[in-house]
């Protein structure tokens, strides 16, 4: 069987490589059929080039006709959604219905048609005008993109259709794409389909590019490289620590989402009231999608008392009776084995039962609830901090409030926190005390409510303080704002009006334009 | 003499030093009497300590005390003003009238009350609302921010006073401020008046603190330390690019303004039309403070013709014929020397006569024009870069416009760019061909306008692509938009209503806030 090319500069061709890859399927465990290329610097180098010509191109380009690429390429992504199902079904074990064909697909395009809308309208560019002095700025495309997409969400997240992808061809940028090793096969199809979208929209065919794997060294040559503006970045921290330290270097921005353990503190009040409830509503988030979402609860934070001990074990006892879900890789697998090995060496309690999976077909590991003390926390917080990513989550019992705080501010950085209070107000003091600490250490804070889902919406923060993400001012989820990233300030000072662009003019042309004009925003 | 206390937790006290320095008067070259102290470890760790402290105090505090605290600040400011510009005068030797006075405070002061103003209405906070998901977001003070003031400007970027300053405070931070060893006299009393302004409004003292120096080491060790949110850098490329290495490796932002030539482009209908009065414009811009600008033009790029050189020969007599300023220190002097000779030994010609300033008092250099062509520009790109910060300019002689484009595009990132082009039309395919080179290259485009200026305004851009500042999608100067960099993005999901900020509840009390609510920006 031949090796899959890449796509650089607008061809499908052989690429220039240095060995295969071959994604595995992890319902079996077993390799799936066709190979795929490791590319030297050969490749990269070409496609940096081409992605550098096709930036020029696209800065003179409308962008009405960005809006319609993206909107095209999601129609023509809704015409190969059986493949794309099938396909990264087999490739991430993720269900086809409802998860892939009824959820994430329709996401992926709804977020491609909102990134649409942005362009079209530039309500990522902020434009303000200070009449009186003639100045004026934007925010305008900051030039070629890395994206480097995670293997949990193969279409939303994906490197050649997901919110990055989305956010940075928004903007005006070309994108080169990093795909995920262990859904090649479903990223080559969404390049396919957006080759097609460039061809059918006129822009230029570099625009998107693909490329499955590359050496570590050459990935962080790539993020530094001259030619790239800007890098986005989801998957483990340590590959994502290395890029950073290249960028970083290099004074390139790069947007990274790295880990996150996604504290859930839930007070003795909402206990009393709905602890049954909760039961179910925290099994449901935390093993959806075999528990591996960015946003998946890995830490139950609770007083030490009798109430929080049952609701643990009646969590305990449903993950037990559920069935183990498929992991993405083996990767996954490993890491979340050795994840909760490394939280039993700690002194941490298996609540759980089984400690194996009975189906041990594909890669696996038992649904495990693991326990430990706020006193044990405390002396360890580093260790008792290691993010089981997977279907397992660490439940915290504080001796007392003073207890639970300090156990709060030990949190790094995390993408989400949630507290569950009374509805009746006893909850309300102790929230007035603990809600600051958690505010500070995350980037979207939740009430009553678990923090899965992501909604794609203008206020949406799926981003949070370091080491969760690489800066806590930006989101990369949710349209305008996420476009920012790939963005850069343009400020035109006593320039002529012709030459002005279009978004920063007296008389704009475009309408639904928001813009700050003498400190007040008017609609165009 | 005693040495001068530091200002830690609201307390002027001894320093724990490992060492003093002095300033010096840079009209005499002769060293000031008060003595100045090197803050060790103890002294950061205090100050960091207190800053923590101060935040989590200042973060219950309402706004309309930030708001308080900045005008007052203002107000204490001019109180102070005659001893300010006279001891500004005495450590820069930049003119007390109309420079120090009549500019530079009233500047000062307008950016406090313009921080004020927007602190007062969260201007900078973007607060959105997704009514229909519950989903809200603003952006919220990120912490202790360090801020680094550099030589040139003494009240507007100083660390106490500054924009740097003014911006961190305005988002709720508190400031540990670390004084430009060229000016500390001064930087005292505006910290004295700013824990004066404190006292009467009622905020933590610690929200201001003032250290004067400190090893690199622990510079280093401060930026990257938990306790520090964010730092604010104005200065030298060298001092900049370490701490910047530091902060990147603890995954701290850092916000850096470092080098820039700011370019400008004279096109030959421009010259044709206006040679005459563009000597003056140019000598004036170029000489101003002089020429120790961040947005000075260092670097003047034209066709290589009679009417080119024939300007830059009336330029050069007009830079003989104008007096050599003072230069801020001894260091600014050697390194303007030092630029001079390393473009010198890469071929560049002097244009003007004088090697040596007639007036040898003080630290001075003598007006200089350098000259060179377009090709030995394009030989050694990086070294015809190095920045003459001071009263020099380097001007490039190009043979076509297509060596016009190369050179453009071999222009690292810089703060401006200038083109001045024909009023007629003549210039205007050439503009048409560089403009968008220079563009991708600067973070304001300027028209017929030299750069010097840098308006404190809503649209300004006073940032610009790396190695011209850290990160280009943000700008030191304007408000509200400056304040930006010392914030966090912090969502709130399904949070109740009486536990929301103020800014994001369906009725917010606070008037004048502009709120983007479903898609529309709408004002309280």
């Amino acid at each position: 069987m031949p090796i899959q090319p890449v796509l650089i500069n607008g061809q499908w061709r052989t690429a220039n490589h240095s060995g295969t890859f071959q994604a595995a399927n992890p319902a079996s465990g077993e390799k799936l059929a066709d190979e795929y290329p490791i590319s030297t610097w050969g490749d990269i180098d070409e496609a940096l080039n081409a992605s550098q010509q096709a930036f020029e191109a696209l800065r003179q380009a409308p962008h009405e006709k960005i809006a319609v690429f993206l909107e095209r390429f999601a129609d023509l992504i809704e015409a190969r959604s059986a493949e794309l199902v099938e396909l990264a079904n087999r490739e991430t074990a993720l269900p086809s219905k409802p998860r892939l064909a009824d959820v994430e697909l329709p996401r992926t395009t709804g977020q491609l048609r909102q990134a649409a809308a942005a362009a079209r309208s530039s309500g990522w560019a902020r434009p303000t005008i200070d009449t009186g002095l003639d100045i004026r700025s934007c925010l305008e495309p900051i030039g070629p993109v890395c994206v480097f997409g995670p293997n949990n969400f193969p279409f939303a997240f994906g490197s050649a259709s997901g919110g990055d992808f989305a956010a940075a061809i928004a903007a005006g940028n070309p994108v080169i794409a990093k795909a995920n090793s262990s859904h090649p096969g479903t990223t080559r199809i969404f390049a396919e389909q957006a080759l097609a979208a460039l061809e059918e929209s006129q822009l230029p065919k570099a625009t998107v590019q693909l490329l499955y794997r590359t050496s570590h060294e050459d990935g962080e040559r790539m993020v530094a490289d001259p030619r790239v503006a800007a890098t986005g970045y989801t998957g483990s921290r340590g590959a994502g620590l290395a890029l950073k330290a290249a960028a970083d270097q290099a004074g390139k921005p790069i947007y990274l989402e790295l880990s996150s353990i996604n504290p859930v503190v839930i007070l003795p009040g909402a206990l009393q009231e709905r602890g049954t409830e909760l039961v179910d509503e925290f099994t449901t988030s935390c093993l959806m999608g075999t528990g591996q979402f960015c946003t998946n609860p890995g830490l139950v934070v609770t007083l030490d008392d009798d109430l929080s001990r049952s609701f643990a074990s009646k969590v305990a006892a449903a993950f037990d009776s559920a069935a183990a879900g498929t992991l993405l890789s083996q990767g996954v697998q490993h890491s979340l084995a050795g994840g909760v090995d490394r939280l039993l060496s700690l002194g941490a309690e298996r609540m759980t039962e089984k400690t194996a999976c009975e189906d041990a077909s594909g890669f696996r590991c038992p649904n495990t609830v693991l326990s430990a003390t706020g006193q044990q926390f405390l002396a360890d917080a580093d260790g008792f901090q290691t993010e089981l990513f997977g279907n397992a989550s660490l439940f915290l019992f504080c001796e007392d409030e003073t207890q639970m705080a300090n156990v709060l501010q030990a949190l790094e950085g995390n993408l989400t926190g949630c507290v569950y209070s009374a509805k009746n107000g006893v909850d309300d003091e102790t929230y007035g005390r603990i809600a600051p600490l958690l505010r500070a250490r995350v980037g979207r804070l939740l009430n009553d409510k678990m923090p899965t889902g992501v909604a794609v919406t203008a206020a949406m923060n799926h981003g949070g303080p370091y080491p969760a993400t690489g800066h806590s001012g930006f989101t990369a989820v949710g349209m305008p704002r996420s476009i920012e990233r790939f963005a850069t300030l343009a400020c035109y000072d006593n320039v002529r009006p012709d030459r002005l662009p279009d978004i920063l003019r007296d008389q704009c042309e475009t309408p639904g334009v928001w813009r700050l004009v003498d400190g007040t925003w008017q609609e165009t």
